[in-house]
């Protein structure tokens, strides 16, 4: 199956969380993002190689979790396309203004429940007077606070069940699969799907509680694998909850790091060194129980909340 | 003007080099790469995170230089489409056999006169014993030998002319001008292309002696900024000529040290750290000539050979 | 010449601006010392690393500069036989009361005329609450903010002769020439002194104006060689001059770079990797003129301004 | 207690290897030592940044283990003064003819039993051709090849008890205890002791099975963290047991990657960043059993092994 390009990138994510003041300070004195604006119980917050207006908005409310993730499509005709292909499946929700700087999004959810918006249209952000980068080719002055991530990578839902997930994500969203895991029963218990070069986009992990809509984890890419050796040391200093890491994964072969925000959301730093996907017709990667049983790419053993920790708590 | 996606990635090219016995040593034993076999005057070396047979077909000759450009197409759908735009250019050479692991080829010029071949049938690398990698996500073992570098990155053109050929790459392969320098007169000195998330493919740079199909360098990618430190001390005491670098450029922001290999062509290491274009609708960066007077990203002022040295010598 | 272990360590400096609201905030926001109070037109400021209680005392001045240098003994017995060194060759100036955190400091001044303390009495710094350290062994919690160094690293000194004070350095402070430039001339120009296993530091460098007391440049070490190179981004965004590098000298092999603080002293910041001198019996290391017009490690050519900037200007 | 600066490092180490020629294969393919002469069952293997014939003896054996480590004195009345103290204590062996490029070392055990020699004279290693760097301030050129450690860190014995070895280290050898861990017993389990500015140098930990003069692991230093990252994954694809790492240790700080090298004994990648101890009074940091229960520095548990695996086997 070839990738078909109609979905650019993952572009935002709403997230929510029961502790507002605490999240904001992490996702701005710790991670390093910047306040852009804020609406109601929401504050919207950019990395700072994001293009478009937020990277994150936060939202307090009454438990954590994802409520939204945003997909910016290739150009107004995938746009069309697609949301044809979503209303075929039935699970179109319809159109609706978007935040600022975005255009109208057209709201869908995905077959295990999880919120997403997709659109075209958009406003360019243009830094102003302190942000302004020294480069015209960045979007905003690199923040220098804190661990100062470069963007948003990936999300990792949870689902109660992944292939009915990963196959709307290839078979209707134009993606790809590029590794999975499939257990001994047959059962794939995990899916990475991408849409372009990335080797991951969104990812689907089985949610043994059998709930739906839930949130393993988002992703933030640093710079250098040393940004988040580095970030480490932060958290621990600022008292942030290191889950597991710094370590490689076997699938994926990321540089990764997992704390959890102080509003319960897990949160990645992930590091892919130089690896893209360019092969036009890339093989899934399948890994077995056996394999996985292996721990990580250089040993380490998968931490057991790994398994039980997502958001909302059931 | 959006990306068509019918080109996957440059894929391979063809080197040649009066000293082939040194050039061999250079890129086997100082830069890492892995033999994979030899036919005539070539041998053909490999990164280790290539999919295909070959990265570099190395080709004794009477002096330095490009001989052809390899680009794999999207789909077969993608290498029709492009074949008839470019014989309605009147660019085309013809269909011919591969190399190993390549399967038809079809030829064609740009038009400054560099050779590409464009194809979509290949075989997948199979990694002999001894090379076979603990990750089966990677296709070969990591070689741990002298720069190790990752993959091949990018390759940069002299051109006679700039803009036709970047018009070339945008109307007729489907590509985009990320950033480009205008000087004061209007005219176009430098082009970056791209064809999916990497910020640079293709590059064209005016060639002041005048002549067409000349090679300014070709670029490999390292996991880290880190490997290139590390890449400069090693050609400190393997005796390469170090050309200019390390430092960070402006233009595309890319961590780069550039050096001669033995047979006098250029040879770029280079590190995007996390930077993709995302962007479906991503605006051409144009730098002007007062820009490019202050030099690199942190200063360092462009060396004089960079604007004369090319291969071959005229 | 062996070393004589008398001196512990370079330990603080005090250094004069011009400009000393805008070098606090270079101090602070962009290098993330953390201020340790104030008195009177001085500012105490802290690298995290440093278990006394400031490393630098920024103060306010009609010009630039350093004003002292202050040297920790290696014990009472060490501070003793030192002072009567220094008396008897005529350079002390006399006991005074420390600076807060430093007991009963010697005065006195190096034959170029820099002053410098000399002490062994000291109260060891207590994190305030907000800065204690998650590691028991460490001073101070990791600030995360800005180029974040851990360190002072060194004190490079202009000189109108450099012998007579690297001579002094050896044979009254018991330190030891690590490296060394010799001119054809065979006057030395640049002398690299150490006390233990740090490969430098207190250095002399010739002041082709013939002045005395004048500062070539105080250098702070980061962790790693990748927090040079953010520093040079963060640099670029703060709008901060950077003078040369990031690069690796080829003497003592340093990786650095060079920035004016407002107050326009040169700044440092350097890494040394995990190079020491662990030999008790090092041969210092002589540098030709031939040998120097190499440039640095990577063959960057120094930078003119190299020659001719110090503080406070002639 | 001060430190006496008697010796000046730990300067090289003989191990044993049931597996001399896979062992060899370890330490020069993939660590990148470079062999340096041979003689009966011994191969001697030198870092690149040590200034003396070698740093490694490797001896074909019946079992694992150290057999010796030396220590250069920091002069040669240092070397009187140590020899007698060491004489006081009736635990010398006596003088014999170094190892070539060594001169007459005093052979002595520590209380546990562990061999030691001490020394003063020497021979400066001499590059031959082809080993001669390009920078005259460093031993040998640097190799490229596998993991390329700098030099030797630090040795790390098991012991009966702890406390009778490390007083010896500072009472008899003039070094001084910088870390320790106290049991709620009372009982110390292990203590870190240092010579001059590295943090530690010889470290004793408790051997649970009663045994003397085992090894717990010996340590070479990186330049870089980034170079033990890359390490891990030659380790991976050369087929070398990892056993537990990339991590910071909490005690001293220091970025660790443990692996066991094909004769058995475990042998640790370690850097240290920029840490340095400069304190001339330094106060032993104390750790608790619950303090070590939190486990490394971001929170990975202390492997089983760690706490069994020694060598030669009980």
């Amino acid at each position: 199956m070839h990738l078909r390009h109609e979905i650019a990138h993952v572009s935002h994510v709403e997230l929510l969380t029961p502790a507002p003041e605490q999240s904001l300070w992490f996702f701005t004195e710790v991670m390093g993002l910047t306040e852009n604006g804020s609406e109601g119980d929401s504050v919207y917050l950019r990395t700072w190689d994001d293009y478009e207006h937020h990277t994150l908005k936060l939202t307090a409310h009454t438990t954590s979790g994802i409520r939204r993730t945003g997909l910016r499509a290739s150009s107004p005709e995938a746009l069309d396309r697609l949301v044809k292909a979503i209303q075929d499946q039935d699970l179109g929700i319809g159109w609706q203004d978007g935040d600022p700087g975005i255009g109208p999004c057209f709201l869908f959810r995905d077959p295990d429940g999880h919120e997403m918006e997709l659109y075209w249209e958009n406003e360019w952000y243009e830094a102003p007077p302190g942000l302004v980068p020294a480069l015209k080719n960045q979007a905003q002055a690199y923040p220098g606070r804190g661990v100062c991530v470069r963007r948003l990578d990936h999300v990792n839902y949870l689902s109660a069940e992944v292939e009915p997930n990963t196959s709307f994500i290839t078979d209707v969203l134009g993606g790809r699969v590029t590794e999975q895991i499939r257990l001994d029963t047959g059962l794939i218990s995990g899916g990475w799907t991408h849409f372009a070069n990335k080797s991951y986009d969104l990812v689907y992990t089985r949610d043994w509680t059998g709930s739906n809509g839930r949130l393993h984890h988002i992703a933030f890419a640093t710079d250098t694998r040393e940004d988040i050796l580095r970030a480490a040391d932060i958290f621990l200093d600022k008292n942030v909850h290191i889950e597991t890491g710094p370590h490689k994964h076997a699938i994926q072969q990321t540089f990764f790091l997992y704390v959890y925000e102080p509003g319960g959301n897990r949160i990645e730093l992930c590091n892919p060194c130089a690896r893209l996907i360019l092969a036009p017709d890339w093989k899934t990667i399948t890994w077995s129980e056996s394999e996985r049983a292996k721990g990580q790419a250089w040993g380490l053993k998968t931490i057991e909340s790994f398994h039980t920790h997502g958001t909302p708590p059931v």
